[in-house]
Parts: structure tokens; sequence; C-alpha cells
């Protein structure tokens, strides 16, 4: 299989900082599209798959799954896409199209298991698949979506994790008008959950342990705003959310937002904390409430998403770094310091190192 | 309002075992029904709330929630029963009646909080209810229901409790005919779970710990049974199961159960564990699955249950017991030494103490 050198961003080691590597990547099969990645958010995935922090890392690693470009090449049998056309490229960059799952469009739920965009095996050259810190991508044209012209193509590369990861569970346990949401974690996700709630027509409430971000999450679209360390605040929403989206994804107190939800309700986890988290069996006894979580989302979903955000004019909230503070925008990352999301102009990888 | 005084089995702290007592019933108001108790199940709550397990018992407490008898006398304007008639109580005989759960069938949800049968504040005579552990009990008509005569009596009362329990979660979650449903747990609750999940038409799967309960779970009517102890047999069930009834009411590891459900599936808790159970966050986001829990069942929910276990000959296993046997039977419930649920023969409390 013919192959194609290309620079990339990435590390060799858990512990190395990031720094310019040449990577492979095919080159366009029949059904591949070929896309020249012009920004790539950065996502806290990349920062742990980096460091290793979830075990199974294969090095070298190039993170990034918020890729946004241009199609630079097709194959013959693409439908699809044509060059020129602007396209993104989320989590998944292939499945195993046959399980009940690919069948129905959750591919994030692929029983052999989907081709993550980074740190997966790759199907044709049977290396480890690497991400968006890269100069360009080749991606079977069923996993590609089509970005919506009207979006600002910087603000819009976040919406392939972050957009999804909210949107999916929003969606699924049916968010909308007369709904009462609770948005847990106002950071990457968090404040996407935030907007997407909002256009979806629900009364959104935002919990947060720092006064200083009330104002932020009202002009994010919040009706609401508690503070979540003020027992006396949350006790007045017991029993009266309907859903809460919890993007936290260090430990915290689920049964303190647990008992906030009515009867039958669910609180639903998109952050992935390290540690177990403890339930307590009267708080989901006592109302039938249910402790759940979501993963991404389907690539037809993902496309959904982008066209529901190209409607309500839905981007993410960034701050745009070159590929060489990735270092510092990680160290930063780890802090919460940055609103909401970073995002890597990757026109800087064509500078000389 | 005129009382009656009546022999009781209670205690009047948490630590002294249960002995007789005498306790006053109001006479019945014009909507209730005088029901003369002839067996009264024993649950493990009865013990958890004479010990003072779970806080707040008021003494002295006289437990049992699983409750046949016969009718003999009503008020003017009952309806729904006459002299004569057997009839049930289980672990609620009043609620607010007004808020939208209440509205809804949905009692055991009550927004004000359900009157429970005992240690909870009886509406006429402002003092704690007292339970089945007793002669008579005078409930409101609304909250009696009628017992099939097709059933063995005895037998029928743990439906009142472990029927209802384990029928509401199994309905709610659409077990039936193509679903493939866990049973954690054979006791008292456990029992009851695959009996009726199997009427309901599922293919049931039960986990023990124990190689001595295989056939006794097989004779329930288990279509398989896994040594839970066994990591091997518990691998073969992953991604597998539609939902899961949890009846394990010690601590026990939530995330070897979580990973046998399918995308979208649920485990209910019907159990009660004292301490907090710890759920890994990829356990849930994985498959979308659910940790859930459940409480008893509505009152038209619970008569629907009776006849559904009458059109099916569906009682529990019993051993019997006199009263005055009740503490050496709450010793061996510790041990779970009981084939399933003991019943009291409620003629043993009329005899001379």
């Amino acid at each position: 299989m013919e192959v194609k050198q290309i620079k990339a961003f990435g590390t060799e080691t858990a512990e190395a900082p990031l720094n310019e590597l040449g990577i492979q990547r095919r080159k366009p099969t029949p059904h591949d599209v070929e896309i020249e990645i012009l920004y790539c958010g950065v996502c806290h995935s990349d920062l742990h798959q980096a460091r290793n922090e979830w075990g199974g890392t294969t090095y070298p690693v190039v993170p990034g799954h918020e890729i946004v470009g241009k199609v630079t090449s097709v194959g013959d049998h693409v439908t699809k896409f044509k060059v020129g056309d602007l396209a993104g490229v989320g989590c998944m960059v292939d499945s195993c199209r046959e399980c009940d799952h690919c069948k129905e469009g959750l591919e994030q739920y692929c029983l052999v298991g989907a081709v993550y965009t980074y740190n997966s095996e790759e199907k044709h050259l049977h290396q480890q698949t690497f991400g968006g810190y890269s100069e360009s991508i080749v991606v079977d044209e069923n996993y590609v979506l089509s970005i919506p012209e009207n979006l600002d193509l910087a603000a819009a590369a976040p919406l392939l994790c972050a957009g999804i990861t909210t949107y999916s569970p929003l969606k699924h346990w049916n968010v909308g008008p007369g709904k009462k949401v609770g948005v847990v974690g106002l950071g990457g996700l968090g404040h996407m959950g935030i907007k997407i709630a909002k256009a979806m027509g629900a009364h959104v409430v935002v919990f947060t342990t720092s006064t200083s971000k009330i104002e932020d999450a009202k002009r994010l679209g919040a009706d609401e705003v508690v503070l979540s360390t003020d027992p006396e605040q949350m006790r007045k929403y017991g029993n009266g959310l309907h859903f809460i989206l919890d993007a936290v994804s260090a430990q915290h107190d689920i049964n303190a937002y647990l008992q906030l939800l009515k009867l039958d309700g669910t609180i639903a986890l998109v952050g992935l904390p390290e540690h177990e988290l403890p339930i307590g069996a009267f708080n989901v006894v006592g109302m039938r409430r249910n402790f759940s979580g979501s993963s991404i989302g389907g690539i037809a979903e993902t496309q959904e998403m982008l066209d529901f955000c190209a409607e309500h004019n839905i981007v993410s909230d960034i701050e745009m770094i070159d590929i060489q503070q990735i270092n510092e925008a990680y160290d930063r990352l780890l802090k919460g310091d940055v609103k909401y999301r970073f995002v890597i102009d990757m026109a800087s990888l064509k500078e000389p190192a």
C-alpha cells in the first residue's frame, strides 16, 4: 500500500513533551477522503492518552480528534465529498460496520470496538492510528463529516468531540421544551452542554463551585446558576430536575446531584473520573433515579449535531494556539485555565521547527 | 375518635427482643376496612426498623407489612370490600393523594411522603402506625388489596412486599419475551424475582455465590445459573443481559454486573445496602448503561401483581412460624437461613402469652 510521509506533533513516551515528528498516512483508497487539517481542538483525552493515564497508549502517539479542514483528494468511489469541501473528523475513523450497534448508527458502541482517530489499530497499514495534530488525514468517507459553511471553522472544531458528547445524551434523554436540565462542570464539555440544551428549548440550571463562573454561565445561556457548595441553594432544587449532564472528570459527589432529580430522572456522566464514584442506594431507590453515562455519538448523529449547531449558530468558545504552544496548553488545561477549548491553528505546523 | 385495644408483638427499644404488647387501633371510619390478620410475612425491613438500623424508628414499633386476612367490618362508605372478603395490606396505608405521583398511582413515590404501614404518622390518632404483627388492622379501602381466592393465603402474604418490589421494576423496564434478565441475590426478594420474570416470559439468568443454590434456582424457574465468583463464567455474559434485578442488601460489586448489561441496559437495585456502592465511570459510559433502583410499587400496580400471580399461580416459598418464634426467625434471617420467607401464623398471637 502506498504511503505518504507527513509532519505531525506527538510524543514517543508518557513523560516527554510533545514535539514535531514524522508519520505515515496511507494514500487514499477508493473510499477514502484526504483532508488538509486547518484546525484541531484540544480535548482532555488527548492529554490523558499522551501521558498514558488510561493505560494502553501505543507510542509514538499523535493526539487530536476535533479535526476540521479542506478535502484535498478523494478516492474513485467517494460520493459524499469532493475536493475543496469543508470536512471534519471526530473521535472515530472506522468501526466493524456489521454488529447490531454499527447497523443502528451507534458506531461509538461497536461491539468489535470502534477504530478511534488515534491510538487504535489502523486497518490498512496495521500501525496505530494518528490524530489531528498533523498536516493531513485520510479517512473512509463514511466516517467523515460535512462542516456547515456558516460556522466559524476554527470554533466548529470542538463540535466533533465536545459537541457530540453533550448533544448525544441530551437527545437520548429527550431534553427539550418543558424540561429542567442541570449541567455540572463548566469546562470544554459543560459549556457546549449549556449552549446545546438551551437551543433544544430546555430550562438550563448550571451548577458550579465557583462564584466567578456565575456570570459566564449566564452568558452561555444558563437560566439559573447554583453554587453547588451552598447546601441551602442545593436543597431548593431537590426532586426538581428531569436530567443532569455531568461533565466533571474529577472525583465529585454524585449523591448530591442524584437528590436533585425528579422521579425517573437520569444523571448522565460524560466525563471520565479516574476513581470509582460511590452511590447511596436510597438515592436511586427513592425516586427510581438513574445514574448513567454516554460516550460521544454515532456518525449520523454527529452530522445531525453539526446541522443543528449550524441552524442555531452554535460553536465552541475557543482560544487559538499554535502547535508549538501545545505543552503549555496541556499545563493550563490541567488547571482548568481555558475558556473553554484550545484550538490549534494547524498552519503553525508548516513553519520550520 | 373511638379506639380499640388489641394485642400485638413489638419492642420498646432497639436492643430488646420483640414481645407481646398492647396497641390501639382506630375504630373504622366511613372509608375504612377492618381486617383480622391471619398471616404476616417477615421482611428484612422489619428487622432493620425494629433495631433502628436505618435510624428514625419511633418506639414502640410493631413491624409487619406483608399482611393478609379477612375483612371483619367496613365503614359506611366502603364500596370495594365487604365482611368476609380476603384482603391484604402492603407497605403503605395512606399517602397525600394529591401530588403528581399519587395521582399517577405511584403512591410509593408520594412527594409529601407515603404513610407506611408501621413507623409512620397515623393521620387519625396522631400516633405512629403499627404493622401486621398484630390481631387486626384498620386501613382506608383505597390502600387495601384484594387477595385472589386461588392462592395459598399464607404463601401469598409475601407478595405484598417481596412480590410487588420485584414485579414493579420488572414491569417498568419491560421485561418479557425475548429479554435476557439477570437476578442477583437469591433470598426473599430474589426468589420472587425469578418466579415473576419467568412468568413474564423472560429468559432468566440467576447469579449466586454459592454452588449449593444452583439446583434451587433452577427449581424456582432459572434458565441458567452463574457462579458469580467464577470470572470465567461471568465473562461469558459480558454485554449479554437486557436488565438485572439486584436484590442484594449487603455490600457487593456493582461494576461486575454493569459489565454484563447490553447497550442501554439497566441494573435496578431493590435491596438497600447500608454503605455506598462504588461505580466505575467506564462501566456506565461504555455502553450507556444505567444503575437504578426501585421502591415497592403503587397500589393499583400491587393489585395488578396479585392478579398476575393468581393467573400464573405464583406465591412465595415460605416457612411458617408462630409469633413467639419471631426473635429466633430474625437471627436466622441475618444468616440467610430461610427458604425463602418466614410467614407468621397470626393465630399464635391469640394463645396466652
